[in-house]
């Protein structure tokens, strides 16, 4: 036996998910102290400013403060209006889907009340297919309500942090970063520690029914999976389109017709451009991740229920998972004091290095705690289940496993980064083909993001296969943990670039002056990078969850093996290979048809409103914010449509090992357009970021904004937006729902599948 | 035993191979009646045009049919010294890998020169390991070197037949039609033709050697496949780079900085770009499709070797592979009457059309075709080998393979004609994106590539499950050969593309009228399409092929089962998934990089030799000749050696079941970026095309030449070029290559491979 006892984990996870979220409300509470005021209660406002230590620059300047309150309201206002629409639709979605869900699983006996023999643990008793069925429906809705919460609180700190940012850009761009960072902690810790805690309640609260049936149990705990990801396929997608449509639109007609600076208060599109940031980067990332984290926690804990854990009845070696996760927020709360209290940052230089020292720190220590966590939750030996025969494993196996999925996310990690950051030669190479022209660049941004999926491929398989090997697929799943281990840090950095994207806008609408502008830039180009590195690391985390999944799923099915030979399987590979493309083609096509709307209305507005260009009169923004919500919601149907029916289709019609197959295909062909779309949006990005910070004598030699150059490099960076934004970042949520989904509905299509080849 | 004798069938194939020759020369025959006279000759000239039957203006210009035939000469000396550099280099790969091959498979048994017990037919005496190391490297040899000759020949001909076609589009767009249709004929009926000749001698020479032992012989005969698919990798590798170096280069400056029509001799580079079409997409097309028919009939004749055919001897059953492709030349023969002398194209919009009906024809006959080779020359039933297991197989089986096989291809190049051709609305919406720029069109283009890819993969789905379940990887090979059956019609259709494209070229430099130049537009934007739909077949024909090439290795390997759940197979799946992306980048950034030089070069010869932009002065057409072939044979080595080396990299290191899931992964994932890749590159071009064509209101709306929207469609058109000519079609060779290169090496890798995991 482990030896933690089942008392001491009963304790320590709620503690530390506690623990999490005190630490969230604190930075919370610091980020609070920077005061936006607005006119209704401008009357203690003065007094407050004089508080700052090193006045600047405009900073006792009350016009710009109101406004930038203004601004921030507004933006608000319309995310968490948008959001509200949305779940709207969502609700009516988990609805239905949750009585597919019941009638799906319930018919699996017959809708029978009867209790029969364990699936894995032979000669017990356990309850019946129908209280799976109810209770994977109540984990699906609590799933759901919980990834729509992260979202949803990730949106309202965004918005309650970029004003303040914008703010305290005045003061100097250390401030600004650390508000910034707090921001995206409190989003990181809250999300992390709410996910821990509510699955910890959950599987309490199931434990009261189903006692010492631990395989029904955790069969119906993978429901929250199925909830998670299912919410943040529709957060992705509805947002991506969403910013999307707005960012695209904006820049074609302002910096590319008009020659008006981003975010410019005179462009209709730049309200919903702002609000699309915290839907689509903010809130959607936030579902994705959390996502991610209930999946990968969902397909161990599946795992381990039918191995020695379950069936000896280790509750602490049972909740491993949950222990690393845990321990991941301690971790990270240590590293978040490395960025806010042990080192400042001075210079605009400083601030990429810093969120890249965050990442280090959150891996070395964990490492640590990883090693603590699995000698002391786990017993020294113990049998796996590995597709109906039995694995022996070791503790320290499974230490290997959580560590290199931890290590693999950094290598991740710091690819992405070398791809995106302007930093390197990759994006300079970029840069300087705009030379020739526009089409040179996205040739060669093209090439660029081919080029940056061969390190985390071949850090992907080097884990699988490790992982693998150790500990089959427990070892998967584990080791997709181990890189979400430390999403709470992960998560922080992530959410940081929208901050300060949005902090840029508001400075620029706000008008504030040039300097400012020119920290917030600094701080958005390092947030472009840290977005990137973000889905570097949801999408490695996707391919292993989705791995991890597709094990259980396979277990669960009660297949034996999925032999590419067999052509059920083949077709279904390589169909399934084919989804990402289909999918992809949908969410372009929409962003690109609801950004041509959005030109349409921009350029229409700058005709048509006299004195807008000359800034005498305000544009209609509102009209742009309902282009963009109306062509999200509807445009976000087929596409989740597909991901979301496919599983079922496949299952029920061509059976399992075809399923098998498409979920295969999906996630290998998956990883690579999903990492090759984000990094070639995020070179994009920062090439046009490079040649008009102008930093060195090369970005010189391109710029200045306006020219021919960067004429070229913002062709580039609005190509990419829906790449990175859109379509790259929703695919990993393509793989992993389609797999949960099948591990969900895995006893219906193994009872009533296959349909098609049966009348054949 | 089949109704058809041995007899009959030794004489029916060479006979059927040596008619395709006679009609190749007879319509060659009838292309060299278009007389191009140049200046030493011109003596006879005003004879030969007196007897056009319609004269039209220009037509008895004799400075401009010397003008065509000096450009012409320019463009087949440029093409032949570029091939023949190639070759140079090809010829050293040849000697190497001959060694190595030999070499690798004389290791197996230590270049033991005893017979030994077969591998298949147990208790008889096959010939030793060292024969089939000999042979493997003789048939290698002797399919590089036809692969190298159809390259040749196809430019050859091409070459021969531009300015031929420019000074028939004087007369009608009819004649110029038949002129470049029948120059793609030429070159299709002698591939065909000479294919199967070789191979059906090669046969026969080794039988001498062989006598009952046909196991050996079928297997070193794979050799032949492999000697076709590397030299075809060079060739679209080294071809494509070439012509979208110059293709681009020539664009960048030409039309978008200079306002200078596509193909103006005043640009430096628009000899290079005419070069390259005959050398990339002639000459590498040529190899190309020679590869896919090489290597399906290696592997069905592998497959059929080791089932009852084999080990019954049945010479005509075994030749099933071969008589379907007689059968192809016949019914292809046929075919190509309806285009040259049933039907005549008066006007512009029948050209399309009338290819179209080439492609419906000729499946319709090979239906027709297939019933009575499947029923004359198989047994009404036999075994055949699946894995280690036999499987029981009626003759109406393979009836159905080959058909199904035949038909996907037709719905293929049906599918991939509706998304390039700009007849209809998906090339027409990417067209009407323009109007918000190149981002747009971009963004479009790469939905539509991406959508494209949906309907193609359902056909190659089926026609695997339909050919798998019905007689398993002999079915796929069978399938893959009837995809190709039509081969003759299909590379006539195809290489009409790039004739059309070159008569144009020469039109606009000999300073034709605006007239013939939009007949020779018309009969160029039709080639666009069928080029695509060229693409389109290679890439479907490569999946097949591929697929069972990978089946016919998994048996030479001794596999039972390709299992994903297992970590080597899947490490192979995932990293296998990865190698298109990484190719791609290759390849990509290779034309990037070679068009940037090209561009500096045309720069700068337009500002330093004066009056060039008057027409004054001559261009140094040579310096961006030179620049081409220095980029293109440096830059083909990189992306060789990933395909070349890969294989016998895994196999060596990891063993055969990694491998195996390293060539599954690479197909399903390479199929999907070449079929898309290919299709947005059409498409772009020909959105590009049908702004500038005006031929409808909503076009016209768009133009004309030079509008905002053309010069965001010229962007699409340049992005596009890499993308359709050099890394899409590159990466079905890709495929198969790797996939031929495991089954010609599968006896060591199963010997000796694997060496890091026993290390381990």
């Amino acid at each position: 036996m482990s030896a933690l006892s089942e008392a001491h984990t009963q304790l320590l996870i709620p503690v530390a998910a506690l623990v999490g979220i005190g630490f969230a409300l604190l930075q919370w509470f610091l980020v609070s102290k920077v005061k936006v005021s607005s006119r209704d209660s401008s009357n203690g406002y003065k007094e407050k400013l004089i508080e700052a230590d090193e006045e600047e620059e405009g900073i006792d300047n009350l016009e710009v403060s109101i406004k930038c309150a203004e601004i921030q309201h507004a933006i608000s206002v319309g995310a968490t209006s948008f959001l509200f629409t949305e779940y709207k639709y969502l609700g009516v979605f988990m609805c239905v889907f949750g009585v597919i869900i019941f009638l799906f699983l319930g018919s699996v006996r017959g809708f029978s009340t009867k209790s029969e023999p364990c699936a894995y643990n032979q000669g017990n008793i356990c309850k019946p297919a129908l209280a799976n069925a109810f209770f994977s429906t109540i984990a699906f809705l609590l799933g759901a309500l919980t990834s729509v919460l992260s979202g949803f609180l990730g949106m309202k700190i965004a918005t309650y942090a970029n004003a303040r940012t914008t703010l305290e850009a005045r003061k100097g761009v250390g401030k600004a970063f650390i508000t910034a960072f707090r921001s995206g902690a409190v989003m990181g810790f809250l999300l992390a520690a709410n996910g821990l805690l509510v699955l910890y309640v959950s599987i309490n609260l199931f434990k009261l029914y189903y006692g010492d049936d631990w395989g029904g149990l955790y069969e119906s705990i993978t429901g929250y999976g199925l909830g998670g990801s299912s919410m943040a396929l529709f957060g992705r997608v509805g947002g991506g389109i969403y910013t999307k449509a707005a960012d695209v639109g904006a820049d074609l007609v302002g910096k590319v017709e008009r020659n008006i600076p981003e975010d410019d208060p005179r462009n209709p599109a730049v309200i919903a451009d702002n609000v699309g940031d915290n839907v689509g980067d903010i809130a959607g990332m936030g579902s994705d991740l959390f996502g991610s984290y209930a999946e990968s926690s969902c397909a161990a804990l599946f795992v381990a229920s039918i191995s020695s854990f379950g069936i000896s009845h280790d509750f602490t070696a049972m909740s491993y998972p949950l222990i690393i996760s845990s321990m991941g927020i301690v971790v990270c709360l240590i590293t978040t004091l490395f960025a806010t209290d042990l080192f400042e940052i001075k210079n605009v230089s400083e601030i990429e290095p810093s969120l890249k020292r965050q990442l280090l720190i959150s891996t070395v220590l964990m490492t640590a705690g990883i090693a603590m966590v699995s000698f002391f939750a786990l017993p020294s030996e113990f049998t796996l289940f590995n597709f109906g025969t039995e694995k022996e494993v070791k503790n320290w196996h499974l230490f290997f496993c959580v560590a290199i999925g931890l290590w693999a996310g950094l290598v991740i990690g710091y690819t992405t980064e070398y791809y995106t950051s302007n930093a390197y030669s990759p994006v300079q190479d970029v840069a300087d083909s705009c030379r020739t022209g526009a089409a040179t660049n996205v040739i060669f941004g093209l090439a660029l993001g081919y080029k940056s999926v061969i390190i985390p491929i071949f850090a992907i398989a080097i884990a699988i296969y490790v992982s693998f090997s150790l500990a089959a697929m427990y070892g998967i799943a584990v080791a997709a943990l181990g890189m979400l281990s430390t999403i709470a840090t992960g998560l922080a950095i992530d959410a940081y670039g929208p901050i300060s994207d949005n902090a840029g806008g508001i400075a620029e609408m706000a008008g504030m002056s040039h300097k400012i502008r020119e920290r917030t830039d600094a701080l958005d180009a390092a947030g472009n990078t840290t977005a990137a590195i973000g889905k570097g690391f949801a999408i490695g985390s996707a391919a292993l969850v989705s791995l991890a999944l597709f094990g259980a799923y396979v277990s669960r099915a009660g297949i034996k093996s999925v032999d590419v030979l067999t052509p059920k399987v083949f077709i279904g590979l390589i169909v399934g290979a084919m989804l990402p493309y289909w999918f992809s083609a949908m969410t372009m096509k929409s962003v690109g048809t609801a950004a041509l709307k959005m030109v349409e209305e921009v350029r229409w507005q700058f005709n048509s409103i006299s004195g807008l260009m000359e800034g005498r009169t305000k544009p209609d923004y509102a009209n742009c914010v309902k282009i963009s919500t109306d062509a999200s919601l509807r445009e976000m149907i087929p596409p989740g449509a597909l991901v979301m029916l496919t599983p079922l289709i496949v299952g029920t019609l061509f059976g399992v090992e075809t399923l098998a197959g498409v979920l295969a295909g999906s996630l290998v062909s998956g990883v690579q357009v999903a990492i090759s779309a984000s990094n070639t949006g995020g070179a994009w990005d920062n090439a046009k970021k490079y040649i008009e910070a102008g930093a060195s004598e090369h970005a010189k030699s391109l710029g200045p904004k306006g020219s021919a150059c960067h004429k070229a490099a913002v062709i580039g960076d609005t190509i990419g937006d829906p790449l990175k934004d859109t379509s790259g970042p929703s695919l990993n949520i393509l793989i992993k729902l389609m797999a949960v989904e099948s591990l969900v509905f895995a006893p219906f299509f193994a009872a009533h599948g296959g349909l098609l080849f049966k009348l054949l």
